[in-house]
């Protein structure tokens, strides 16, 4: 076989069952292999940048490793940046980048990059195939280092030539090992910190944030010892819903963040970093640990969190919850009524906690709107909540179709999407539906990057308006999103008020496969 | 001022008249000192590999440094894939990246990476900032590298607090130093091969293949010697058209390169590296240059080709041309009949030839169907061809948009675009309608990855047609370019057969302001 099929074989053995890709001539023997290996799913994305937001999305939701076929070192570089959002989140990402033959390294040809130094900066492991033989073992440990709590991206580049190469079979994948429990000592720190001082005290919680079994076990110590429940930014995904325990997410502005943490004596941190500022503001902190509290580490980012809690919990001697803890009550019948009149976040807000079914992904990339909209949609039935981990644009739509992916055609996915990041990667729509995903789009359209012109003063500076028209806002034109989606292949209609966006999204989550509603915001 | 507003002011005095920028919160700073900097004009793209394709577009037509603003690393990220081919072409280009503030450096917050090391592989000169009262040297620094011949990337860091620090005036721009000539033994010795072999010989030129007084130096040296005049693959812009003396492009693909230099025994290199394949072919050369066949440097790549040429052409004694150079010919009127039946490359660069107008700007990016195209557009009024000079697709619909920024409202921009490459910077097409430029784009639909079709056998692969449906195809749905084009505010028509698509050509650069045709080609 080639080495290209022996490095398929081999990851599939080790449990990929999606490849994303964007091939070129350098990956021609790699796609050849792809029809050797029916067990892998192969999902083409026009675009890198929308190639590994979908590789991202799909680990999130299928917690095992994604992994994306990219060409050469500009094609890797197109898929950093959403690279970059999947390691904040902790993503299982493997890349395999094709690179020209080695005997053609020599030369400097037009397509000719330093793949190695253009990958590193963006990789947790990074390696250069050598040979057809040794290939199988390289795949099978780019899937042992993305699989390496809590998840990493792992890049292993791969010369046509060695794709191409004859060998003889494939390695077995490596044991996969758990990540460890916190140890008793560090348990009992936590829990004597929450015996003292409980009802000043915050657990900060990163991956248990999406676990059943974590938010009850937070359940159980926060009823127990009074202390708060939170959520770090970068939590790959949260359980989120009118019946479920609430874990409050550390808001993305620091001014909120300084709000929630104020008085906290002690931050139990449970595989979270302490929260720091996203950007740099004159009037606030950049750390936000507030002065005089004390960091406690119940579980380190390579942990079980959930074991943490669990063991905290039973150290804390926290009675157990009911036979149904809050994270599986069925949903209640939603109170929320019907928005009326200007469309705007919170209306969107209420329509989805009033449509959305229960066990759907919400994929959330709102940006200056994700405050109103996540003050409604914590009353949906309960819910995977997604979002922009790691700040840089165009990570909703992708998301979306990679989390689509995972979740098959039985979990509905919602993505809340700004209109100018929904421009960096839209061509994410276009496998909506070709793989006629269960996806609906609401584009937030305020024809404006809003968030910017809500930072200008924050950062201390101050822009003419007809500038401020030219680089922050993106209307004149308009964009059409209806346009821009039928385009993709993807059906689309248009909301400008609260009653008729209701509708839509009723109606849209009806229907099976891709649909994107132009959310119209009032001005 | 602010650190920023001596930055801009310096880059103003050295030369930069347009700033291509997508802003985040840490360039607001910078966006407020544009407001008092009015010399420089703001152009806003919707995503940075738009932004920095569109930079390069705008060096190569302006031949003056372009300026790009982009966010943090991953913005600059995002640009990568076009500065690779802005690379290539060796355009002047300074890049603003910027940065958290150096007092916020030290937290990982979600939005921080390694921007340097980003940077680093896809910079000729890299430097971050260090305090307000540097910055305008900085600035200035940053200008002259980016002018440095032969052209060069230039990328400064720009952390926010550099940029709203205090300082006093600006430096005053670095004096440009002119490309020296060629040492006169090099106009010997390439003079002393002529004269023995010119028959076999040929002039391997780059930039020159741009300049009239480039091709008139040439046209004199071919005559004289007969030796023959070929440019670079990676030449920045080529003059051509029917009254303009032939300069014929390496070809693409490797056999193609081979029967060209077949028989040559000294290839002249002007400017120009030796050519080598695009990718590593089984039956193929990477080094194309034929075997025996000398290699003699006239001008190395930081030295004035065309001075070289001129002194080469003296010191042949060759005749000087007419007073009307051929690079100067008025157009004559075109003898090319109006293309009939199916759509294909051919017809639709026959349309070409019969349409563009004299001094038009041909950017062409249409990947399979480049030669059959530039076997017709030869045959047009004299007009200067741009391509992809660095393999990264998505280069065109940018480097049109920024072209035309270059070129102001007398000369037409046409763009040939294949439909793939296209999706990867369809984003520019925004700036075309927001800027009201002059473009017209012709989209080659052939819903596939035809070159990568063409490249499976070249490589000595196999793909079975079901999976080269699923990775290679790009139909399935079809993507409706009219559809996208008009929802990013872009007038657009569909054209399916030869004189449709004449009428539609004809029409369209009548017309102000940016079209797109959308030819559907027969499949």
């Amino acid at each position: 076989m080639t080495g290209a099929e022996s490095l398929l074989r081999t990851m599939a053995a080790a449990g990929i069952e999606v490849c994303f890709a964007n091939p070129g001539t350098s990956e021609m023997h790699f796609v050849s292999a792809l029809g050797a290996v029916a067990s892998i799913r192969p999902v083409l994305g026009l675009f890198e940048g929308a190639v590994s937001g979908m590789a991202d999305g799909y680990a999130r939701v299928a917690a095992r490793p994604a992994m994306t076929l990219l060409h050469l070192g500009t094609g890797f570089t197109n898929a950093g940046a959403n690279l970059h959002n999947a390691r904040r989140a902790k993503s299982p990402v493997v890349n395999v980048v094709g690179d020209h033959a080695t005997t053609h390294k020599r030369w400097d040809s037009p397509l000719k990059s330093d793949i190695e130094a253009l990958a590193r900066p963006l990789s947790d492991w990074l390696r250069m195939a050598q040979s057809p033989q040794t290939l199988s073992a390289d795949a099978a440990a780019a899937v042992a280092a993305a699989r390496t709590a809590p998840g990493q991206v792992a890049t292993l580049i791969l010369p046509a030539d060695v794709a191409w190469g004859r060998t003889e079979g494939f390695a077995l994948p490596r044991t996969v090992v758990p990540p460890p429990p916190p140890s008793e000592a560090a348990v009992d720190r936590a829990a004597r910190v929450l015996l003292q001082r409980g009802a000043s005290s915050v657990l900060l919680v990163r991956a248990a944030a999406g676990e059943p079994r974590g938010i009850t076990a937070l359940e159980r110590i926060c009823a127990h010892t009074g202390a708060r429940a939170v959520h770090d930014l970068v939590a790959p995904r949260a359980l989120r819903g009118a019946s479920v325990y609430p874990v409050t997410r550390v808001p993305y502005r620091a001014e909120g963040a300084v709000a929630l943490l104020a008085g906290v004596t002690d931050l139990i941190l449970v595989g979270a970093h302490p929260p720091v500022a996203p950007f740099a503001y004159p009037q606030f902190p950049s750390w936000l640990t507030p002065e005089g509290a004390a960091l406690t580490w119940l579980a380190q980012e390579h942990e079980d969190e959930v074991l943490g809690l669990e063991a905290l919990a039973e150290a804390l001697r926290a009675p157990r919850l009911g036979a149904q803890p809050a994270s599986v009550k069925p949903a209640t019948s939603s109170p929320v009524p019907c928005p009326r009149g200007p469309l705007d976040a919170t209306a969107i807000g209420c329509s989805i906690a009033r449509h959305l079914p229960q066990g759907a992904i919400l994929s959330e990339e709102a940006i200056s709107n994700g405050p109103a909209l996540a003050a409604q949609t914590g009353q949906a039935a309960p819910h995977w909540h997604l979002t922009n981990t790691g700040g840089a644009l165009g990570q909703g739509i992708p998301l979306a179709t990679g989390a689509a992916i995972a979740a098959g055609s039985d979990r509905k996915v919602v993505n809340v999407q700004a209109d100018g990041s929904a421009m960096f990667t839209l061509q994410a729509l276009w496998t909506q539906a070709r793989e006629r995903l269960d996806v609906v789009t609401i584009i937030l359209a305020n024809r404006s990057y809003a968030v910017l012109r809500a930072e200008i003063e924050r950062v201390g500076a101050r822009v003419e308006p007809a500038l401020a028209g030219k680089l922050l806002d993106i209307g004149n034109p308009d964009i059409d999103w209806v346009a821009l989606a039928r385009g993709l292949g993807v059906e689309a209609v248009r909301a400008s008020t609260a009653e008729a966006f209701d509708d839509c999204l009723a109606a849209a989550l009806r229907r099976p496969g891709p649909l994107l509603i132009e959310a119209v915001l009032s001005r």
